[in-house]
């Protein structure tokens, strides 16, 4: 609170992902080409949430624990820079969990039942009457996460927001019984980019339901998930009239095409009718090939040393840890218990 | 697990308080004195347990803060030994946390909210709707605790038995996960004492209420305690007749003279008449002040050096650091997230 090169500081962003699978072109255009531009003027923490990963995986925990290096490799092939974020991981970061303890104390459980974006999680996953504990409390240990890294930036999509709400509410409860600003209130930077939707257009993507787009996708396999993507069922032949709307292909060009007046021109041509489905999805198919390509290769390279995947890991979390055991002892002095400092 | 001395082990007993307050005579007859006993054949922990005390004084902490070095003298001063008991602080050891963490998993909202022990801790509070998650939730860290150590004897009275099966339910689920015995089961060491009753006889011993005998009260105090003691109501003069039974002060003088014969016979000339309840509680008042008088004496040396009470805490803080943390390893190797070790 004394250091005169504070107001000098780049802003603190935390972001991350749950470790229970690989990233891919929704990742990718939601939230790591963006994290690739903040890194540059901010103070980027990027959290591997394997923690959280296992609130609705805790009797299938490989799903997550044999995914936490690909996400890593996913993140250093995109351009994220270790030398500018910092990577680390939940689980390395005892503070979390001891932070998420305190926090328990300041929250109701009929507070926590009220979350939306819970209560909608929880809907969408099949739980039946058997909800883990530790998904119902989540939001508790986001606000942990958040506040150990003073994280004031909180990258996520509009069906987050009560997650920023609920941290800040403990934020406030904590500093009135420190009565001290301890902790410091984060706010939201709201995603302008619409979800990407699915290959299928219907459902979530999901690497299980094999209708998403992996970043280490082969060239195969990027050619087979484009010419298999949906369209417009309406759109029987070349000459007919097309619908853009809800066409997935168009929605991809728009999310990933460098040249937004070429494909203008497109879809005026596609709606006249006169242009196949054929012809959009190989444009598509030669953009996402040249995205993908150097990304698939630079992460083959990461991949093939794990010992450095680790040693990135290790390091980023040394330094949460050093930063959040902070923000711990500021927390237990609040409480009254720091009998040892 | 290849240690050859396991079998020569003494067997791990835990057991604790909430740092919410001094302990008082209830206390003494239902745990203490047992302690002070089981330390010698038995490697014992007690846990300090302060952050299942905040989990229903989150918003008035220093109830807690201010009660931990008034327990740790409690202790000493009864007769606990630092170099044969482990005395630990709860939040001093961020492995129990980090179990906490994990084992939250692996149990539903729906068995915490069917737990008796905690059920009825609930209605007996006055939480309204306003339930603190870490209040529903702390049976799952006190898993964490029990096994943390891998204490196998758990002193506890009939009323806490589900927190026993909650805990062994846990261990059943990770060694499942483990494929491997990780954790071993515990069983309860059952009080045979009956809980001692308030000197109102009515409610639950407090110090708030007024109606309890603490460690460390005055001569003045116990006299003034014993003298407006419950006794039998329709006892008016001496020579009447008197009830035995709810009357506190032989539920006392069983509890603690160290004559049981001659409170026998005591009880025949009070139930015959011709014994007065001055007399029985002049009798009783002499047993507690010989009981009390060096234990009262012994704590106030004891809180006369506040930064031993701190070592003492310190050294078995760290002890048990160093054991839980082994726990703790073998519970991350089991999810997969031992990437470091």
């Amino acid at each position: 609170m004394n250091n005169p090169r504070k107001s000098l500081k780049k802003e603190k962003i935390l972001t991350g992902d749950r470790a229970t699978g690989q990233l891919h072109l929704g990742h990718f255009v939601g939230s790591l080409q963006q994290r690739v531009k903040l890194q540059h003027d901010h103070e980027q923490t990027i959290l591997v949430a394997d923690l959280q990963g296992l609130t609705d995986n805790g009797h299938n925990p490989h799903k997550v624990s044999s995914n936490i290096l690909n996400v890593v490799a996913d993140y250093l092939a995109v351009g994220i820079e270790p030398l500018k974020t910092t990577i680390c991981l939940q689980s390395a970061i005892p503070a979390l969990s001891e932070l998420t303890m305190y926090y328990s104390n300041l929250v109701s459980v009929a507070r926590l039942q009220r979350n939306p974006t819970v209560k909608s999680e929880i809907s969408a996953k099949s739980f039946g009457s058997s909800i883990p504990t530790g998904f119902l409390t989540y939001p508790i240990s986001q606000a942990a996460d958040i506040t150990a890294f003073r994280a004031t930036l909180i990258p996520v999509g509009e069906d987050q927001l009560p997650m920023i709400e609920q941290t800040n509410e403990i934020v406030r409860k904590l500093n009135h019984i420190a009565q001290d600003d301890i902790l410091v209130e984060c706010r939201p930077l709201l995603s302008k980019v619409p979800r990407l939707p699915s290959s299928d257009g219907k459902s979530k993507m999901s690497k299980s339901m094999g209708n998403c787009i992996l970043l280490n996708s082969s060239e195969k396999g990027i050619s087979k998930a484009v010419k298999s993507m949906y369209t417009d069922p309406n759109h029987l032949s070349v000459e007919d009239p097309g619908q853009i709307r809800g066409n997935v292909v168009f929605t991809y060009l728009d999310a990933f095409h460098p040249d937004s007046v070429y494909i203008d021109e497109l879809k005026v041509r596609y709606q006249n009718g006169g242009l196949g489905d054929g012809t959009t999805k190989k444009i598509l198919e030669e953009c996402l090939q040249d995205i993908l390509k150097p990304i698939r290769e630079r992460r083959e390279i990461f991949m093939s040393d794990k010992a450095q995947l680790i040693d990135i890991l290790r390091i980023g979390s040394q330094k949460s840890q050093e930063e959040s055991n902070q923000v711990l002892n500021n927390v237990k002095h609040a409480f009254g218990l720091n009998l040892f400092n």
